[in-house]
């Protein structure tokens, strides 16, 4: 499994992605499931941030193909005016991506070819815009009402971000958000696992403000992990008990 | 959807779970998904209860069996002399409910038959049992490592309860992350919903300590949902931001 947050806040975007990939239980490894696109300047300027779930083979196999026409193709993913033009984009590459897989399978196997993204970003002369991209090549965008998508084992990390995080909430408090979030997941959910990248990509930066990757050594993460299991307990202890069960 | 908890403590069994049915997000009713089977004395005095997720026909196709098959039948649920027993029995009568409702289809539809139940209780001398059944008709009992099962949907609600209850909890703190815990799985999911019902068997008394329906107008609940809600944010809040992370 994986698991992937992305918010777009009023002071920019944030993604968030676990790094543990496994088929089965045996075979455990670390792939990064984050990817950029990136245009330093110019009238395409651009930085693009896709976070992705799902079959390991066909998510490198979209990328791969992002890359390989942005080489070929007139409009590609580096040049498009307009961030929803990169949703589509992505929708057509997951599409041909896992049809090509399902059409090369040698038996009838069942294994699932399918995956999804988070893709969000700025082109110069457009605001930010954050895409959740489905499996069947079609998406939907993050509003002011829902500032945020999940992907992967998304239900332990969602009631944290769900009580924390508007657009309003200053970019600290959301990545804090995020790291309790993971905490959750990581806690009830063994295919999620360290290391954790996040990316800060500031409102008309064009780049990203922050690279960083949370290791198993990150003092910051086991810092709040404690904390907030620490916090939780205490409060937990101080709700009164049932006033309709006596002993 | 559903949400059901049982749990194996050393005081004794505590079982909730809530009452919201639906087909489709437009056909919602209230149907309890408890159920209890007594025998108030004699040499086969028991105190068995259920819960179930699941197909709603399949479910109360179940229960009519087993009380059908008491009346008719040599061994049945109401004089079996083991919880294992009784395991056993509603194993068979989930298969033959879900066989039965599948044969019996006028189409290809796409309905879903199947069921699960939560079964848990005390016949006189043995221990109380709890027992987590499957839609293929087998069963896993809870132990101490282990001493709780939840059916439907767990996921919101899972953290506290894994960070609060051990086979040594009192019953009181138990209850109360169980209370909670719906809290947390309301707040996301819609298809679980009021009234709860609850109910609390202590080890060796045979017969329910408690029987009780949360509802809306619950004043204990309304408190608790709301210093819950409080509390995490002032915990969340207390949680200080990334040292990696500058503005």
């Amino acid at each position: 499994m994986t698991y992937c947050v992305a918010m777009s806040l009023h002071e920019g975007m944030l993604f968030a992605s676990d790094s543990r990939t496994n088929a089965g239980v045996d075979n455990v490894s670390t792939f990064s499931k984050m990817t950029t696109f990136e245009v330093a300047d110019g009238p395409h300027q651009r930085c693009i941030v896709a976070v992705n779930a799902g079959n390991l083979a066909t998510t490198q196999g979209v990328v791969s193909q992002l890359r390989r026409r942005a080489l070929v193709d007139e409009t590609h993913i580096l040049n498009t005016p307009s961030m929803f033009d990169v949703a589509e984009l992505f929708g057509q590459a997951i599409k041909t991506a896992i049809s090509h897989a399902e059409e090369n399978q040698l038996t009838q196997s069942s294994v699932d070819f399918t995956c999804s993204f988070l893709v969000g970003g700025q082109i110069r002369n457009e605001a930010p815009r954050l895409f959740q991209i489905y499996p069947q090549g079609n998406f939907i965008e993050a509003t002011s009402d829902t500032p945020y998508f999940q992907i992967g084992e998304s239900k332990y990390g969602k009631p944290i971000i769900d009580r924390v995080v508007r657009p309003e909430t200053p970019m600290a408090e959301a990545l804090k958000s995020a790291m309790v979030s993971f905490d959750s997941t990581m806690k009830s959910n063994l295919s999620v696992g360290l290391p954790i990248d996040v990316l800060i990509l500031k409102r008309d930066h064009l780049k990203p403000s922050l690279r960083y990757r949370v290791t198993e050594d990150d003092a910051y993460f086991q810092n709040i992990r404690k904390a907030w299991g620490q916090g939780l307990r205490q409060v937990f202890q101080g709700l009164p008990q049932p006033d309709w069960f006596h002993h």
